[in-house]
């Protein structure tokens, strides 16, 4: 078996986190591995892989523990989700989606400040939704992107929802959606319409739409890069009503989870961190002449090679250390600099998965780029991180270097 | 239509290449572009661009005026080849095998020393083969990896010739064998086998097998990361008998042509110039709002992306000029020199291919993964030549490194 | 002697090129070499190196052969400029500022349009001060920043000239003047004022204000980092008065060669071009234990150091490529892709200078620090050249990624 | 006041790091930032600075506070070393010196196996070194490099030690020694020499010398890039004659130490993740027009400027995290993992401390190159960290490399 991405010894792990860990590496690769290719040739969703998650119970992992889930914390969670991306991003990045409807619910609003009527109707509310979870084993998304600014974070969701007889009435579209047409329930990020009225950002709601609702249509072709298992496709609403108690959050609390719980973004961040992982595992067993499904031919003694190993590893301790940092770190109301570290790690971890593959397939040569051995998939599916909103490789560039140089208030 | 990759005027090109490049421009645009995707995506041969490019003319480019063909040398036919890579990099990339058969048996050779009579002899075996060119329509490929050292240069290749019945009996296998079963002859690279002596490379054969011929078998699966048009599977020979005539070079000139042409080897890289090429043509267009396929959506006002460009750009021009100069330099007996220089613009062009592409997925965005456009392909395509044989990026780094510090002859 | 940074066969020079190179590489061997660590450490003019050029001749290399001087075009003074500075950075910089106010008035002028009047009044001028040159032995400076946005062409200099009594009345005050105090001449830059009316960089003057001139005044202190012997300290004018004669250009030609000549903002890359080929020739002497001053160890024949030097030269080379590329293409007139390339190799050059002489410190090690060897001193002398106006490194890439996305007269 | 680089709560630092933090930021900010340009300018001993820190008790720090110390472990003197780094290079460079002879035989020590008798001579002997320290205010230095392979850890030092009445007789020679004619006693390391026999690593001595014991020479000039108030000049010892006390280790301990408490080769590292940290202060006060000395304007609102903050800010976070990572890790018998980590930080904070002053010079612009301000010379200083043994930044990839391909044991 692999070693831990993050030692348990040197790394500081709690025993929950340590043995967390341990469970997804075994879960990756008995489970995960094996299977990552085909959703990658097939470009379609692992269900299979879906099925024993929800069976061993991954599928509540951050599900608070009194709540019958197993109360795993932000980084825990991170942890345990990058070791589950070094074997099959796709299914990383999917689960992502899923326990952030969990995690965002459960462990930061409980974090965030509301009305003692408002949490104890918003407890009632997650209580059904985690039980559709961990009874009916419901697989949730969380469509994002709509090809604006939106999902940028400046300006308000073009998705609305109307209030309209004890619930509500859902319109808009929504790119990029991982898991569409797969999740059992869309936990929708919209905003509520009143009147004539412009949107705004602090009416955000986020509201669970069962699959089968009428309105509710799944559009275009998929056939991308990387990522593939991730089925992004469109998903398009048309008067899709919803009951009250679709709502996941109380009105005003995704606002106030935005503001004030920012590292809440970097749930993208795992499946590329163990990405980067994978690609220094690949490289050293392939040199070694160790890797399954090549003949046993050693390269290591190439300087040549032996430098780039040594490289690629110098930027993955880099990579390891700052996300480690960032996600341990991750709580409400952080300060200023912790804020621009998280957005230094994603930046990070993002960039450098993909160099790190990059370097890989140069390192490893030609065999590598065979859809035979995984690299050339991870290659493929390292290039995406950067892309992805709200903090993608650029914009975290941008909100570094200016907030770097100015602070609250300050204008030229 | 777009410009010129090397602007004529700037460049200084005489008035043959600025057509000729003009002319690979317009055929790349017309002809190569709209079927790129299709060789991609089923990882077939491009088999209806060559049936264009034999009625066109271009299979005979470097086919001395005398004997009917272009008689382009070896910049001329570098710069058209750029043109080509730029719009569709597979098939750019099996012409070159093509074209090296007519290059290497013509303007190399007229350039190496032979007697009067081996002379005569080359040239009237190479006047079938062009024949077959010009009037078959007949396609040559060039197998040279085997998996060994060999393809790097440093030993004999180990398929082997053995004189038989005014003949050769071939034995052996190449891998990465482009245009495997596309071709109709396979210019083999091999090793006469004299008795029991070791194989020499100053005994390397340069033999044309026809197609059909028995004995030759093509096997193996074919499913990469890039580079899918050029169909590279596994070509076996076993006793394989061809005539005398099969010779395209007399024997010793290829050892020959290694040593004292060495920039015969750089004719991989006008199709990843190409790329580099077209990876900035599509970053300004996407930007702009001007990619066929894209909404009209302007993103050339952000910063990050101007200065991304301009990065980008810089690196092109980089490439561009050390390329023009190394492929101006070619010729017989260059100094050493000229041929550190050309193992350096090998070296940049293909990892900038790679890093250009890299850089504008980033640039571009979620959008530019998709399959629809053709910058995800480009990416695919760019990271393979640094992997390619006899002068892989790691190979020009060692061969640079080493050269600088020992003149002929020292050791420590 | 060393080799020709650009080998006369390969780069193809003109006979009188070769020669010229030849010559100002022995020339910097013989005489520049030994002196220019003590220009450095004392932070003083190399008054010897300019006795030895007036001697030899190079005060006139760019004046017209009809107007008694050498005649080198911008390629051949360039080439010749970067040989000189591979031998001593600040001497090559500060003779630089001398030759440009010989060719602009030389060569660039007979490119530009101006009445035949204009003309005829011009070249009786430009004939007052070749002969100063070449009789007198007279040096020409050509202070050009004023902290403001002024030496970056945006904006008119501040520095005003009055019409006054058959001259000009000069007030203001130039910072990085190289050459305070030791040239004969300042070709100064400036505009003129007329009333009231705002300045504008159509009027810019260029005036020869003798060193001696009442009003003229060198201040500051000058304890640099690099290119300490330029003496780069500020100059200041209050009312100084010159005859009309003065004017090195017409009224309205430095604008006209601004806009239609850009490649004359290119010569201070010469001086670093020759210090990126310096810090190569240092290392490999270095690291063959060849290198005066040094123990005869050899540090060749480790990997790392053989891969480090690899990575320079194809840095190396790939900024000579471009480099002569862009000095071959300077004109009037250029095309808008060719004033991108020469961004793109000023940006090149001045970062490569920089990035190859921290990499030579790298491998090198500890010695290369000490101020007996000159590596330290291309070390610091390499790391200005990106900040030197009007092309800043980063002016060259604002420009590049928006010119690279908007044609003229685009807005968004 | 400047912010602690290691953000208390962020880095989850002790009660007493976070305090000592503090105090060696005030101390550097008052005492140590004013005087840093004159041991530059005069390649001078920071004499006046140690006066300071011996009558504030910093010389005791890593003490352990039962022999009156203030008995900071590993990570809270890193800790605080980089904050001496931050405001002076030369002095936290020196003072590493001194206070690695406290560490070596205090805390290092203690984590050793030694039996009974041996640890009680330790004891004693190391009381009286202590004693010097805390009574006389003694400075200690630390003696390495010899010029060969001995300072790389891979021969045994060629300075000798010959047992001879009671004590030993040194000879030898010490190459870039720093504090060499101001430290009050060399802490040399040195082979003990049994009569004929070769000379082992396992036989490695470290003996303290005073100063003006007969046979002691400094010799040689001290003219370097940086780190100029370092004065590491020459080292004689020629039959120099110290009593068996002078032993700050048994014999035998320097061995095991080396192997077995590998992060004491670190300790070099803190002065530059403070140079680090230093350049990105300065870069943003200077952008926003608030460095002392410069004219109030402001240059933060340029995007090429943000941007390079940004790209500096993530390196730095990097930087700061894998090192933090890395210092946390420090104890006896590491795993080989945490072993590859510590040399990635130590390759991450030389490469990168340099790597930021220089692209902060670049952002800064021409004023930065000025003796005025501190930043030219973080720029000369943050270069000479990767060139000092044992751990240079070639020999650290060198190992990186090696040991992530082969397991111990194990050749091809």
């Amino acid at each position: 078996m692999d070693a831990s991405i993050f030692d348990p010894r040197g790394f500081r792990l709690s025993p929950f986190e340590a043995d967390l860990c341990a469970r997804a590496r075994e879960f990756g690769e008995r489970v995960l591995a094996p299977r990552a290719a085909q959703w990658d040739r097939e470009a379609s969703f692992p269900v299979a892989n879906y099925e024993d998650m929800r069976r061993e119970g991954w599928l509540g992992i951050c599900i608070p523990r009194e709540e019958g889930g197993w109360g795993a914390d932000f980084r825990a969670y991170c942890l345990a989700a990058a070791e589950f991306g070094r074997y099959c991003g796709a299914t990383a990045l999917t689960w992502n989606m899923h326990v952030c409807s969990t995690l965002w619910t459960g462990l930061l609003t409980d974090d965030l400040e509301m009305d003692e009527a408002t949490r104890a109707t918003h407890r009632s509310r997650r209580a059904l939704h985690y039980d559709r979870i961990l009874r009916e084993g419901a697989v949730f998304s969380q469509p994002f992107s709509e090809g604006g600014a939106a999902a940028a974070g400046t300006v308000a969701f073009g998705t609305t929802a109307t209030r309209d007889g004890g619930g509500f009435c859902i319109n808009g579209r929504k790119i990029f959606a991982s898991l569409a047409g797969h999740a059992d329930y869309y936990g929708i990020l919209c905003t509520e319409q009143h009147g004539e009225e412009k949107l705004s950002r602090r009416d955000t709601l986020y509201l669970a739409v069962p699959k089968g609702t009428p309105g509710v249509a799944v559009e275009g072709d998929w056939d991308p890069l990387g990522m593939r298992g991730t089925v992004s496709r469109n998903l398009v609403f048309r008067d899709v009503w919803v009951p009250e108690e679709a709502m996941l959050m109380p009105p005003g609390l995704y606002f106030q989870a935005a503001s004030r719980w920012p590292h809440m973004f970097m749930t993208l961040t795992p499946t590329y961190m163990g990405l980067a992982q994978a690609t220094l595992d690949f490289t050293i067993r392939y040199l070694r002449g160790e890797q399954p499904g090549t003949p046993p031919v050693k390269r290591r003694m190439y300087p040549t090679k032996q430098i780039a190993v040594a490289e690629m590893r110098v930027m993955l301790e880099q990579t390891k250390a700052l996300w480690f940092q960032a996600v341990s770190e991750a709580g409400p109301d952080p300060s200023k600099e912790a804020v621009l570290r998280a957005l230094a790690a994603q930046h990070t971890v993002m960039e450098n998965a993909a160099a790190l593959a990059a370097k890989a397939v140069r390192t490893c040569g030609g065999q590598s780029m065979l859809k035979t051995l995984p690299l050339e998939r991870i290659f493929r599916d390292s290039r995406c991180g950067s892309l992805m909103l709200p903090w993608t490789a650029e914009l975290c560039i941008d909100r570094i270097g200016r907030d770097s140089l100015y602070e609250k208030g300050e204008a030229d």
